[in-house]
């Protein structure tokens, strides 16, 4: 990347629409001035809604798109519209060069297949992943992934999730050797299928990587800050990521109900707001937002479907990020390092 | 099953000891007052323990156990104690008839590899699997298996699940007609693997058993009351239960640090004490007591390692009914008709 970061936004994705994934781009120009942008949408409405935001009018352009993905729409469907869509409009700004990243909180299903499909899957990648921050108990964001791009994974397509998790989480959570982990269903290393066996066996022998290999967590350790990085097939990482929505939402629904069961409970509930307003913002995926599909040649950000603007601006911070770390480059290189590793066993102990 | 219910309870397993579970057992007594046991342990404590419940002691003898399985110990050397483990001579009872079913608070693996290897697998059912109750956000428990006892499922194991969770939501939540859905990542009949998208097609065609087959369901919607069993691999089944019981733990301890952290959030949980209490009553696990190893030719059933005598009585009852209802005789009896199902489907259509 050269010159000030530019990044597509397809304007038209997400449950808010316009009003959201503009707001969204100009508090990101706020925090970072040099930034610039190319709004994909229907020009007719994009046009009004710039110019409530003057900052960001003199730092962005509008390329209208007569199309837009609807929120159930097919993948299949996508793709064919994509040459009209403001998605697909986007993801063609990053192919052709004209962007350093895409941002979309458009369908999730369409956006991975037109992004495959447009941009391609990088050299030494066998399937790209899709890979999203989560929140833990302590004060540092969790990468977790395949959340669903892969249904079955080989060890080898784990591997190659575990260099691109660690990449990731050096770039946007900062950490210089992220703690990574097997996710699996127990911490002894006999446990889980042949390919989880076979990828920890990999990543051990790897050792001129600039990750630490912690071996297997299970699930019900996830949130509790003892690994940054969580390497699962798209299966399993669907069903954990789900399952941790649906809980989260359960015990909170049950401690609303529980809030308003009395009038005593009611008056406890208005004291200790604070207390539960903490809690929404612990959780708040606006604050942990930026999902990343991992793997292209180019850089594409999904951001939550139900983003608040905030949540918008916090997602394209996260395609800015993986720009100016030229994430496809650092991936290459630890790509590198595991085949060399697994090639040479005990280069670790030689060097 | 003739007579009384004779329960065989491995007194020596879980983390509270013989104490609790005899509690348990006096308690479950009181509510079911035909009930006859037999406390395998050592005599020696289970003796001064037995003389402190006066009804049950006239209701229970001891078995006289020199061992104990440890928390930790490998199911493989378990298995190898099992004659002189207090866990293994309660499997031990059910398999000579003299007990119509056993319970145990131990590790369990142990148990599940014990409980196999002296049971065997009853006639039409390939592997057993591990189901267990969980808590919805509606007034029914919710069947999820399995749990843990196989990594890798195939179509015919996922429709044995299917007919066995159901058998135990019938006996256990009580319901005639319980709905069936396979956990996946969508709810798309064409998502997830080709075992599971089998298995659809086999439980579509079985429309003569007493259950509802409502196709896939997403992890999260697990506690939604949408579905009163869930049925999954072993692999995919651990990481959900795990990651709930995570979750929760997350976000319960996330608000106990949010309600500590100023005087008028402390004020306020003191005032809305009762309403975080019918949280905690909901989600404890003492109130969904009683996992059990299904597909066995015998009763096995599990109780939470921590349970309370509450928790222990709640799962000894969920072993009388399972005696009383005969589950091995429905579970043939439905899988005999979901083998005539799919061998000539459209049998509903005529009859």
């Amino acid at each position: 990347m050269t010159g000030a970061p530019r990044i597509a936004v397809d304007a038209m994705g997400g449950d808010r629409g316009p009003a959201t994934t503009l707001a969204g781009a100009a508090l990101a120009l706020q925090r970072l001035p040099e930034l610039r942008f190319t709004l994909f949408g229907d020009e007719a409405v994009l046009g009004p809604e710039l110019s409530r935001h003057a900052e960001l009018a003199a730092a962005a352009e509008i390329v209208h798109a007569p199309d837009a993905v609807a929120g159930d729409e097919k993948p299949s469907q996508a793709i064919r519209r994509a040459r009209t869509t403001s998605m697909g409009l986007a993801i063609d700004a990053v192919k052709r060069g004209t962007a350093d990243g895409a941002v979309s909180a458009g369908n999730t299903g369409a956006l991975m297949a037109t992004a495959k499909l447009a941009l391609r899957t990088m050299a030494g990648i066998d399937r790209p992943a899709l890979a999203a921050l989560l929140p833990t108990i302590g004060d540092r964001d969790l990468v977790m992934l395949d959340l669903g791009a892969n249904t079955e994974c080989d060890a080898r397509n784990l591997v190659q999730f575990a260099v691109m998790g660690a990449v990731y989480s050096r770039i946007v959570v900062g950490l210089a050797e992220p703690r990574v982990a097997l996710l699996n269903i127990g911490a002894e290393e006999m446990k889980g299928t042949e390919s989880l066996r076979d990828a920890a066996q990999q990543l051990r022998a790897a050792d001129h990587l600039p990750l630490d290999f912690i071996g297997n967590i299970e699930a019900d350790r996830l949130g509790r800050g003892e690994a940054d990085v969580i390497v699962t097939d798209g299966f399993s990482g669907n069903i954990a990521l789900k399952t941790m929505e649906g809980t989260a939402r359960f015990v909170t629904d049950l401690l609303k109900s529980a809030f308003r069961s009395s009038l005593r409970s009611k008056i406890g509930f208005l004291i200790s707001r604070p207390a539960t307003e903490l809690l929404r913002h612990h959780l708040d995926p606006n604050n942990h937002n930026g999902a990343v599909f991992l793997g292209l040649n180019g850089i594409v950000v999904k951001s939550h479907g139900g983003a608040t603007p905030a949540g918008f601006a916090n997602a394209i911070g996260v395609a800015v990020k993986l720009a100016q770390a030229d994430i496809s480059r650092l991936v290459a290189n630890d790509l590198a390092n595991v085949r060399r590793d697994v090639a040479e066993p005990g280069r670790g102990a030689a060097a």
